[in-house]
């Protein structure tokens, strides 16, 4: 299976951070990018509380703990620097999340678009070399992601797979926001 | 001890039903209050949650479940019917919830005030005669809730006391969001 | 409807109690009887905590709780008084258990017949008159249940009676069972 | 760090595998070793259940997972093949169960002795290569489980062998134990 690079993210500004986080600068880590939104029900209950976990678990010298927040609906709700700047501190949330740039025909936002996400939450891993290994839509088992992680942690180079999961339909479940179809 | 009548809710909106509510106009019947914010976890987490089992439990014709919204902080991310409007659809929150009248001074909303409520999530209990039964700021357990309701449904009149619970500390926490101390 | 009075209790013995338990003498009480297995698994996570919560929300004068252990299998594993007493003893619970009296030809035991239960977890409601209430196999919900048990406490008044609880020991924690230190 | 061979395990008799298990014919495998005593509540509400989500989520080519009945205490209640063979069958556990060689004088079993272990659940790692990697007393989290587990799969390749789980029966639900019908 051929590799392919995580795409850059594309984002008007970065919370929890003093500094604008570019995945390029990362180089070197595995990365574990969390895609929500902040009114989806099973990213406040299950994702963001597991990439909290990760973040404990791991050091920061290894892994990286990045949120996304890719606004797809409800934004006038959701889509404000100072709405995502509430939400984060009252849920204790504080490794860095990127607001991903809105759309300009209100479609998702680019890096939502660019990574072909299917809604919210989207778990997504980046081995040390920048390459795309995982990007899974919906609950995502702590035991599977802590197996994960580590895979890559001990890799050096010379990934090998993609994965891709699916999963889908209109509004919010249990399970997560998908994408409207269209 | 004597009890006192509920004090009127004052809104400036309601969501989820086609006509304001007014305390006076659920005289009969034995109203659950839920007081929250949309950004207070323990709000989403437990509260709200609760109050949904108990809408499904009791009969509308026996219990009124209300919602009322207390924004008390964040009130750009939080206080717009429009946030409020996208939080109740994707929670699916189906009961009727009132926005608190916003002071005009940053203070905490008039419902609030009035009632004295430390902060969210608040449950409140109003008997059939109107009489506040129960004011009671943090999580809440189902049994006894349950029993509660019980209680005032099994009720004509003649209640009896009142109940004050107190809590708090600034900065939400796993049990809620108190106000801040002045 | 016409209210049937809850069968005596066939039991051989008691356990958490200095004296056997009849429900004629809880005349007067709401009793909350849970039948249960050791080795049945929703009564373990489910409905003896249930049951437990509602000792330490009711008061023991007006609501009894007893628990009704009614072994219909595995009699070589759960129907010794040894592996109740232990499993009582670990899992803390305090309220009295009586073991249900065995049946000769191997059928389920002699009140678990008596008052047709479908297996276990059954939680039995007997108001303060000695009617049998509320008789349902398998989970019940708190809310339910709450009310359901203040409903029977406000329907007379009735004399009260003694019930004897003990807890307390050291041994099992949350965390596990650590070896006794020597 | 000198790493040291895992002790043999010395067991009475094997369930839920036709063949008694050594971890020599386990070489080239991780192993992840679960001791508990099925009246221990921390054993039975989060330690099996989590050796079982293991068990789905790894290969039987690569983990072996088994469990390891160290009896310390109620040995009346809980130290026959009969109490645990009823035990593992309505808790679903299906992975091999060794009972650890019970102690003449009284004191813990034989395995659990030469491991020293605290008490249980006692959660226990072994390399490919045989080597003790891990041994926690108490509850043990599932990302870091997975991580550990997922690191000692990187280690080194090794030969393989074959495990044989059985799984599935009527009985018990998560509902409850009803009366088998006649």
């Amino acid at each position: 299976m051929n590799l392919q690079p995580a795409k850059p993210l594309d984002t008007i500004v970065w919370l929890n951070t003093d500094n604008p986080i570019s995945l390029d600068a990362l180089r070197g880590k595995v990365v574990l990018l969390e895609a929500f939104q902040m009114l989806c029900p099973a990213c406040v209950s299950h994702s963001l509380p597991q990439a909290m976990r990760a973040r404990q678990l791991f050091s920061e010298d290894d892994v990286a703990v990045i949120g996304l927040h890719t606004v797809f609906e409800h934004h006038g709700a959701q889509g404000t620097r100072e709405a995502l700047d509430a939400f984060l501190h009252e849920y204790r949330i504080t490794f860095p999340v990127g607001i991903d740039r809105p759309s300009e025909n209100g479609g998702p936002p680019a890096t939502m678009t660019a990574y072909g996400m299917q809604g919210t939450p989207t778990t997504i891993l980046i081995d040390r070399n920048g390459y795309l290994r995982k990007q899974k839509f919906g609950r995502d088992d702590d035991m599977l992601l802590g197996s994960e992680i580590m895979a890559l942690l001990r890799e050096r180079q010379a990934p090998q797979s993609q994965q891709n999961d699916k999963a889908g339909n209109d509004g919010c479940t249990d399970q997560g926001c998908p994408l409207p179809t269209t």
